[in-house]
């Protein structure tokens, strides 16, 4: 079997275009290698039983989803973020109530967020190391910088990737940064991950390729209404386990050998 | 005028080796591009006033250092991590006067540090605009990426440089890492910054070149007991304004043309 060639000739509406030559697999780390969203949704509801004497928890939520909304300028992604935000949760929600206990204890609870042992996801490792045999990979993830190195260096993980970048935004310019930084044109890069907004939408916008695996919980910013599900350039696999045999074929190495 | 050679001979001790040439200049941000640490030293002295009444200013100034310092591994060099550890103090010291006003007043400290309009230090722009005319300029800063950039957009300085990287700590290994991403040679390699432990003793051991511009004001954690000022791969400008002089004849490009 040869290795599919890309084309230059535009992909007719509805046949989705065969993936051409892929010389960098880029990879999303929270919720796509190790679990996330779940422990930040477990922080939520134990903020919203602390407070459960002030309000409904589902209030708590809304109102540190909004508190979250309007920091993100100001603190990106992450647990010190989130932490901060909900000592502001506190204090808007639970005004009267705010004492010593309360904020040690919702310090507490971005700690332990900041502390969780990191869990791979089941079949992360095996499907990384097979996708590393075709290709580089590179781990595309957002949020603190510290936050995201220990949890790579726990995940053990480390050792199938070829470069590591943690950044505060997965837009267009981010990836079109990293890209240029690595010697890759676009057109050869082919990005998987769970979010929809964050690995898939920007990386087809720069004429990338973009494989979606779907996690069983997504934080609400990352949730887009419409995700351009017939674009040609997008894959969506299962499982991380699918990923290897759908890229294995499209290394500008040629395909691997036994 | 020839330009200087590297040499593979073993510097002779107590002269000074001469600079080689150099393909990349990294740049450090904090307190050498933009005022920093005076800002995070007037935080801690309002922290101070918010709890005279608890304990005297320098005491406060004291526990804040012990929590930022034990705290280090999990939050990083950054506005946020200081709020963390400032409310952490507050709690520790303050203990029976904590309540919401106090709290918000911590929370008030933090965001008007991460919200503290860049200033550019005297010169910088100039300097910096100059060393860009001679070789290719990365800045190379830590703390909290989404801080680092806004202060990097506010500066403006961004045109001026080839490459931006935000790390969580300057070690021997993060420097090695991005010249390896980069593709120039640590002996290639020379590094301006205002921090002995981050900017100058790291890159001379992994064999680069360093010169040190000192600030006014250094953050305890960043004082090493004995600089190795005399070390042959390193050289000290008193200010930003005399490095472009220092380096413009060290470009692997030959030197500037008028």
């Amino acid at each position: 079997m040869g290795t599919p060639r890309s084309t230059d000739a535009p992909p007719q509406s509805g046949a989705p275009t065969r993936l051409g030559p892929v010389q960098l697999v880029g990879i999303d780390g929270d919720d796509t290698l190790w679990r996330c969203q779940d422990l930040f949704d477990a922080a939520v509801q134990e903020l919203g039983q602390l407070l459960a004497g002030s309000a409904e928890p589902a209030a708590v939520a809304d109102a540190l989803h909004e508190r979250e909304t309007e920091n993100l300028s100001l603190f990106g992604y992450g647990a010190k973020g989130f932490t901060l935000s909900a000592i502001e949760t506190v204090l808007e929600v639970g005004a009267r109530a705010v004492d010593g206990t309360v904020v040690r204890a919702v310090l507490g609870i971005g700690r332990r967020l900041i502390e969780h042992p990191v869990e791979v996801l089941p079949g992360a490792d095996d499907a990384l190391a097979a996708i590393a045999r075709t290709h580089p990979v590179v781990l595309v993830t957002k949020g603190d910088l510290v936050d995201q190195e220990r949890k790579l260096a726990e995940s053990g993980l480390g050792r199938h990737l070829a470069h590591v970048e943690i950044v505060s935004e997965k837009s267009t310019g981010t990836y079109s940064d990293l890209l240029r930084t690595l010697g890759c044109p676009p057109e050869e890069f082919l990005m998987v991950g769970n979010s929809e907004r964050s690995d898939v939408e920007p990386v087809l916008e720069i004429g990338g390729w973009a494989v979606h695996v779907p996690y069983r919980t997504t934080w609400r910013r990352e949730l887009v209404e419409a995700p351009s599900v017939s674009h040609p350039r997008r894959r969506a696999a299962p499982t991380l386990a699918d990923v290897p045999a759908l890229i294995a074929p499209l290394s500008t190495r040629g395909p691997e050998r036994p």
